[in-house]
């Protein structure tokens, strides 16, 4: 594992610029930018010199410019590419592996001021926004037309960021994840120029697909300045619901019998009996302490009572509990909202702890064998930790709750995700199901891809960043 | 346009083997193969050197290769690198914008032997086949597990060449294209080495999607050796509806409504009122020769009543007549083959013709607008013609029949489809839906993807394959 808070990453391209920065590139800079849009202020570096990933002790970039518009973008990377200079893309700072740690020095080019709505097509379902703009911010503008965006990682995430790790969440396993609804992208490559990657089109056969290719490339290919989104009718009926289960098995296999079924479940996600323990306490649910499926289901009214009468025999052969619903607005929100806060409410669990946090995903009907010897190996492990699951993709998140300060805590939640992941991998599954490689999977993404699809990957790396300023050091090294 | 017919394309990489094959590569393919696996009869190499496009007087490949496994590809690969040999992948031949001819001579790798189902996974909804398994073969395969893959170019196309090209067709409007429905390839890249692009997990976020970099590829950046599809179950009922309109907008509009209605509609093709003509004296079916939507419902038997009776209502504000239903599995399937063989139905009201088929994809809203203005173009030239379109997805198909001898009508064609492209760009659409670039849409790509995203393409393609050996020709010069 990439352990930095004990060894910084010191590998760079020969000819990178790594910090502190030459004097004649701050100084064009400074100059293209202004004082409002440049800054070399320690606070604003360290604001954008973390995420939400538990590395310690990573020099903060030596810069940080603010981007008002693709122009600014481009002659960013263009002073970039001139000085050789390392620039990583920020939005929201809610990833979780690292990916916007300036571990080669270089400036933090931040986005959230392109954060403008640009057009709204209610008859194509589709929405073009900067990259600025955040998931709920959208949602607020497309809830008149009666439309929204389902994509929801939880944290109220840039979509620039969301695309450029693969994002996805709770509602994928009905809406799909980042890579299928975007329509096409505006990005700023290695020579400044801009590219667009497709058209409003629903689909197209037209060429190699760079949309998503530059999806889930974690900025290491280039600057992603516009999206063009698909958009959803607001489901006419949302109804939520919880079921309890005596085992974790037991609310696998009632998810998986679910799917195959072919209902349309909108949301399925599993909480372990100590994470309903934590959101408890923390948001004042009252959920019973067993392990639950939080349910959502989307549709006409009548779909959604079919639906749910369905799912509700399933989980009663499988040992399920009668549904308590939430089907007020107000309810359901509080219900996600929990949900959400899984991870922070963890946290609060043991203060001053960071997670390390795993994100495997599995073939469904492994699902259940990945989690129980993940379950066994981290309770043997005697470190205090969290589960929950978007089940109906068989992508799981256990957080590993450790003093970031104890090397010796480290390294056995590291050990745990290691031996989580070969498991995963065995099973024919992926290191990642939506948080991306970063820093912190690196040698994962070597075990899983192999040498000739990561030379292949490296190939694509220094055919569209022959300089390799775009993030370095993470994905691959 | 590229009018091979006319003006052969000579342009190739100066370190390329164009015809004929050197004699030392030959004798080592003969060697490594033998002659049942490699042939250099003219029969076989005519067998392989034309598709269903409109193109004719190129030349064959120099040989054939029947390879029977990934081994087999490996190796064919390697002596075509070492030898500098243009390789054209070849499926089942129904591609049809000239992705399959030997433009530039070399051999034409025949994958049609390797057509084993290698694995079914009921439970997770997946099966991994190689690419020479036709759609019908691996749906005869799922029938028995409930499952099916429903992708349905019309066609009964290779799984692997249905990849290559990114197909849809008539029920992408529910569930997408090749594109959303590929979770891993295994690929022979122009070393000869094999990679595997993903596992079997439903989704990723570990490194650069190289599963969607070679969907769609065309043959150019490696050689598709397995895939590892997504699946669904049959759903409980299925019900096939026929509705007429007024014009070819009620019907558009019609859909428009039902897709933001959130209607989960399976299938929603229209026809022309000159192509019901052709359908009805090929297939015998007495349609209304008028403007029709050939629709499908999928789902449980109160969800399919549900939405047969939204769509109903909507068509009817719209000034539909009454559905004509199509509910035994009979009926439909005598409907959806009328639909596919609407091409070759067209074919047969001029005998000796060729079509010349347009691929544009727009934005629905735009779609009344671009399809009107074609069909006024399409009138005023005279040339006889059909129209298809998947419309819930914005993508159609004229067919312009021609006298491929003739190099007038060739010539009136190419404009119209010139104009229907310069028509779909403007109104931010794309040159293909489904069919792919190939020989026939390489000034279209340009002029749609512009010079900076064109230039990326390049550079992928001359970082996958440097030396240029795969399907030389296509997609750019």
């Amino acid at each position: 594992m990439n352990t930095i808070s004990e060894q910084p990453a010191t590998a760079s391209p020969a000819a990178l610029n790594t910090s502190p920065l030459p004097p004649a590139f701050l100084a064009a800079l400074q100059q293209r930018f202004g004082p409002g849009q440049c800054s070399t202020a320690l606070a604003q570096r360290e604001q954008h010199g973390r995420d939400e990933s538990a590395y310690v002790g990573v020099p903060p970039p030596d810069a940080v410019v603010y981007a008002e518009s693709t122009a600014d973008v481009a002659d960013a990377v263009r002073l970039c590419a001139q000085h050789r200079v390392p620039l990583i893309p920020f939005g929201a700072g809610s990833s979780l592996e690292g990916q916007l740690l300036a571990v080669q020095g270089g400036i933090s080019l931040d986005l959230m001021r392109m954060n403008r709505v640009l057009a709204l097509h209610p008859e194509d379902l589709s929405a073009t926004v900067q990259p600025g703009v955040t998931r709920m911010q959208l949602n607020a503008a497309l809830r008149e037309q009666g439309l929204f965006f389902p994509i929801d990682p939880g944290a109220d995430a840039s979509l620039g960021g969301m695309a450029a790790t693969r994002a996805s969440g709770t509602n994928a396993v009905r809406y799909g994840t980042l890579r299928d609804n975007v329509l096409a992208l505006e990005v700023v490559n290695a020579h400044g120029e801009v590219l667009r990657t497709g058209s409003r089109a629903r689909k197209s056969s037209a060429g190699y697909d760079l949309t998503r290719l530059f999806v889930g490339s974690e900025g290491t290919l280039g600057v992603i300045t516009e999206l063009t989104l698909r958009l959803y009718p607001l489901p006419q009926a949302v109804v939520a619901a919880i079921c309890g289960f005596p085992s974790i098995e037991a609310a696998v296999r009632s998810t998986i019998a679910t799917i195959q079924y072919g209902v349309p479940i909108a949301r399925c996600e599993l909480l372990d009996a100590a994470t309903v323990r934590a959101v408890n306490a923390h948001a004042k649910l009252g959920l019973r302490e067993q392990p639950l499926l939080l349910m959502e289901f989307h549709g006409s009214p009548a779909a959604v009572r079919e639906q749910t009468e369905q799912v509700q025999e399933i989980c009663h052969e499988h040992g399920g509990a009668d549904f308590e619903w939430a089907d007020t607005p107000e309810q359901r929100s509080r219900l996600w909202a929990a949900r959400h806060q899984a991870y922070f409410a963890a946290l609060q669990t043991r203060p001053g702890c960071r997670a390390i946090t795993t994100d495997a995903c599995v073939p469904i009907s492994r699902l259940a064998d990945c989690l129980l010897a993940s379950v066994a190996d981290a309770e043997a492990s005697g470190l205090p930790y969290f589960l929950v699951g978007h089940v109906g993709d068989g992508n799981f998140h256990f957080g590993y709750l450790i003093d970031p300060h104890s090397a010796a805590e480290r390294a056995v939640a590291e050990g745990l995700n290691q031996r989580l992941v070969s498991r995963a991998l065995a099973l024919d599954g992926t290191c990642s199901g939506e948080h991306g490689v970063g820093l912190h999977k690196i040698d994962f993404l070597r075990q899983e891809a192999g040498p000739v699809a990561l030379d292949a990957m490296r190939s694509l790396k220094q055919a569209l960043d022959p300089h390799g300023i775009f993030n370095p050091g993470k994905i691959f090294l």
